[in-house]
């Protein structure tokens, strides 16, 4: 009898239900054509896209057309950053905390090389209000960008004392909601925002930029939609509204339930040698949690998980990297050889959180049996 | 009794094909995950993927591992062409012809501002040969920027000529064969190569560029993969290949077929006054026909042929821009008000050309009316 899989990695991608499928065969078969031409089949792609728009703008607290679709997340944040950078003319320095995203931080050593400032983050991972005062107060600060909740260890940022400062500086807030939306209610405070449809059920190959009506942008492109030249894939933004839906549905169910499954594997993942888990155990994200290793490897455990039947993920959450610890964590502190990364969706049960933590001691030891590390 | 509507516009974007659908779907069910991690499901997507490629990579009669998914067409353009354009530093001219696709243009404008060379073509849109080899012998040419063949009036660059010219003086070439593959051979002639799988029956919202091994690049953005960080949708690189194998399968017959409707509506069109078909009438793709009005504005035809149930293209092939005149025609030097651009896909039937050219005259006189242009 075949065992289905449990699939623990869903932090940036996780299986696509039924209506998610449906959507996008809908999306396919009445979304194919190009909607910036003149003929109804155009018209027909474009009042999906202009529904999709609405839907998540609602959900956003942004109006309509200042959310925008574009070709990947990373661009989101290449464009945002590139953008609002440019709209700052004459400062030239991005505040951004160590433990945000690579495709964020990338973006901003893109658009501002060298000129960086990196405000740290205590041991849960909260960003330092006051050296980001400080930071944000230089008057050569362009843009400051935070993440709403962290990506790996799960910790929610707290946006009112943040937003306090850029509100008092003047300095534009980009968000980081990549990891937040459709998990927890959004965040209120910011000037721009970054949003990942796969990380709420929808498919990924899209990302969301969502701006408020204060803030200046100008954009780098020449073409005439800066946001994604070229044009996105209908069907996927199709998709990312209903998934968004679906999750709000059930948002505040799955997170209790979720939030006790975390809670669980936290108490188990204590209780071992060696075993720290890392972010804050409050305020936190409901299904996200990660454990560092200090003996030992985050890609075998990942490696013989799956042999197991079960995915989790390892090192930072993007790039096969596995090797390379995860950056976010050596920011907050925390020692580690490897980790390893959890990510509940909400089809996950009780029944896999319990195949997973019967599975774990015996992972454990035979990866330490590998390694050569004896006792405990 | 719903009569089905004719679409005419399929240059760029065309219906699904069942096979298409079904790739689709497969790739959704499969390939959700992201391929960047270390798990079975990720190394499913990632298989899905290397598929893909590789069977692109054949058609295109490139080396796998230099056939790259980007997240859009567009954004294939801008990495390729700054990418090359870096690679040879100290050179900073772009050639490219006028004809070249807005999205091709504007990445050389992005790569190289203010020292794109124009190169000129001839009436039937063929670059001028000569002037092309006096342009890419200068010295400060980085790279030079040539389309296969044209999107809207169709006509096949003499590629043989300009790149005997591009391997004289050591000039990479950049090839756009968004338009053509799929429906004529692929260019042999390239040292890059940009391709569209919608313009071939797969969905939108993804491209591709092929290197040649000796092809010099250097990436613009500090992310591991260059090309699309962040990745791409696998459903829809999937389905891009399926797209074009089943293209392929049917080429030759599709092209002969395809190739007599235009010729047929061609000489239907050449009979009206004021009426005049642009381009090569040999040496062109098969499936892409545009007619330039002297007196008619390309948006009230293309909108009465659509409430008639027919859908063509006008103005440039890209942008709702119906009301500027098409800047490739400009620069052919036809004179025209507005033109109509057409572009059959192989699920066009005989019937289908019979009802757009039962409709047109009946369009035109109403047109006419409605502009107050009364005679002939």
């Amino acid at each position: 009898m075949a065992v289905t899989r449990v699939f623990f990695d869903a932090s940036g991608s996780s299986p696509l239900t039924n209506r998610v499928t449906d959507a996008l065969r809908a999306g396919f078969a009445d979304g194919w054509a190009d909607p910036n031409r003149l003929h109804s089949e155009a018209r027909r792609a474009q009042s999906l896209v202009d529904g999709a728009r609405e839907a998540i703008a609602d959900v956003l607290g942004a109006q309509t057309e200042l959310v925008h679709f574009t070709p990947s997340v990373n661009l989101a944040f290449e464009r945002v950053v590139t953008g609002v950078y440019a709209a700052r003319r004459g400062r030239d320095r991005i505040v951004a905390s160590g433990i945000e995203r690579d495709a964020a931080l990338d973006a901003a050593e893109f658009a501002s090389p060298g000129t960086v400032d990196s405000c740290g983050v205590d041991a849960l991972g909260h960003l330092d209000v006051a050296a980001f005062d400080s930071l944000v107060s230089n008057p050569a600060t362009a843009l400051a960008l935070v993440q709403h909740a962290n990506h790996e260890v799960g910790t929610v940022q707290r946006l009112d004392a943040i937003a306090e400062s850029t509100s008092r500086t003047g300095t534009p807030l980009v968000v980081d909601a990549t990891a937040s939306i459709g998990h927890i209610d959004p965040p209120q405070q910011w000037d721009a925002l970054v949003a990942n449809p796969a990380d709420w059920g929808g498919p990924a190959g899209i990302g969301i930029v969502a701006l408020k009506p204060q803030t200046r942008w100008l954009p780098a492109w020449p073409e005439g939609d800066p946001w994604a030249p070229g044009g996105i894939s209908v069907p996927l933004a199709l998709a990312s509204a209903v998934a968004l839906q679906e999750r709000l549905e059930q948002q505040q169910q799955t997170a209790i339930r979720l939030s006790s499954y975390i809670d669980e594997i936290r108490a188990v993942l204590s209780l071992l040698e060696g075993v720290s888990v890392i972010g804050d155990p409050v305020e936190r994200l409901p299904h996200v949690l990660t454990a560092a290793f200090m003996y030992l490897d985050g890609e075998p455990l990942v490696t013989r998980l799956d042999r197991a039947g079960i995915s989790v993920g390892s090192g930072s959450a993007c790039g096969k990297a596995s090797f390379e610890p995860s950056r976010v964590l050596a920011v907050m502190g925390a020692l580690t050889h490897g980790n390893l990364r959890i990510g509940l969706h909400p089809g996950v049960t009780r029944d896999d959180v319990t195949r997973f933590l019967t599975a774990l001691p015996r992972v454990i030891k035979d990866v330490k049996s590998d390694m050569g590390v004896y006792g405990s």
